[in-house]
């Protein structure tokens, strides 16, 4: 890595953490050049404007994200294993120190929802993406016969997405202990609903042919 | 109602819808003074700091949402009837024109998750009553025998609320129109999931003591 990369990546590890406690909105030129001792001037060498900047910093921490839940998500085997491992670590950035005010995605959708513009569209796609993953690994779980087949990919995304959503909220709002204890009782609730029924069971433990698909597409892991 | 109190209670029409749209921390006196086409003086006669301004807004946007959700609920019976009124205005919530931005409450969690303060306070203490009024209704339908004596409150009410806060994510950022049949699906499977056992329903049709609390506190609704 160039040292003019590596600077950049310093800046945007200090703008991520900005942007987790102060909102994507909140973070300006001016607020980071202040927390970094740098002139504004020099800020503008790297990020052209302060769009620049909040986009560049929420595909950091969509990067950052990648490296804390995807990976280690991807090294479980296909199926429930995976899924299940992608739930710990997704509950678990809640408490990442890299983002010591939470998720900048989320606290962003909140911001952004009525804001037109190229920070929406980035993190609309951003999202789109994760739900997609999420239910291609759910498709995955249903062809190992983890899951029934009558499993509805999008909608068993939308409720981990939900119980996730609600588990950041309780353990940063409410600072509640009992927040992983609570959306690991929903998740696997939600899993034993879309449990194969007993026929089902004997045709996977004979195995069948598994599409070659992986959790996530390898756009996303470049 | 006298002339003061009418005008405040315009300016704080205006403060929620601004604070839908650019978030609590986005509303300002400036901000406000300048959409009402009021001297910031004229406002400051009303709340003598931002804060105070901040923390009036959150009060107002809880007073809708009980008069929005909670008081359309209350005219459901007690038990499942009026869990269910309860969801589905609440869902209905994310599309009230008088939040063209979406809930102040739920944008605000994100933003004050990590600012101590009066505001967050305020906002812990508001998410924690309606938690509790929601785990309260839940129990009520336990005892009218319409959820299973081993329903766990607490746990009900944590998924009700992950579930809706879901449907208003991917209703205002994705503006996807599936999200209503998204929630409703995980809802009522919440509902299965609990539902009284073949002999407790026998129990509930022969008629038992039913407490006399409501579905909220007496507090909630003076």
């Amino acid at each position: 890595m160039r040292k003019g990369q590596r600077t950049r990546q310093d800046i945007l590890g200090q703008a991520v953490a900005l942007a987790s406690e102060y909102g994507l909105e909140g973070l300006t030129i001016g607020t980071l050049a202040g927390r970094l001792g740098m002139s504004k001037s020099g800020l503008f060498a790297h990020f052209g404007s302060r769009e620049d900047l909040q986009l560049a910093t929420l595909k950091n921490a969509r990067e950052r994200f990648e490296r804390f839940v995807f990976s280690p998500a991807l090294a479980a085997p296909r199926g429930l294993p995976r899924l299940r491992g992608f739930f710990q670590r997704w509950v678990a950035w809640a408490d990442d120190p890299e983002i010591p005010g939470g998720c900048v995605i989320l606290g962003a959708t909140t911001e952004y929802d009525d804001r037109p513009g190229p920070v929406r569209d980035a993190l609309v796609a951003s999202q789109q993406d994760l739900r997609k993953a999420l239910a291609r690994a759910v498709e995955l779980a249903v062809a190992e016969g983890h899951l029934g087949r009558d499993t509805v990919p999008e909608q068993f995304a939308f409720e981990l997405f939900a119980i996730v959503f609600a588990a950041h909220h309780d353990r940063r709002l409410f600072k509640d202990p009992a927040a992983v204890n609570r959306a690991t009782t929903a998740f696997e609730a939600l899993i034993a609903r879309n449990a194969p029924r007993g026929s089902e069971q004997s045709t996977a433990a004979t195995g069948r042919s598994v599409p070659q698909f992986e959790l996530f597409s390898s756009g996303d892991q470049a």
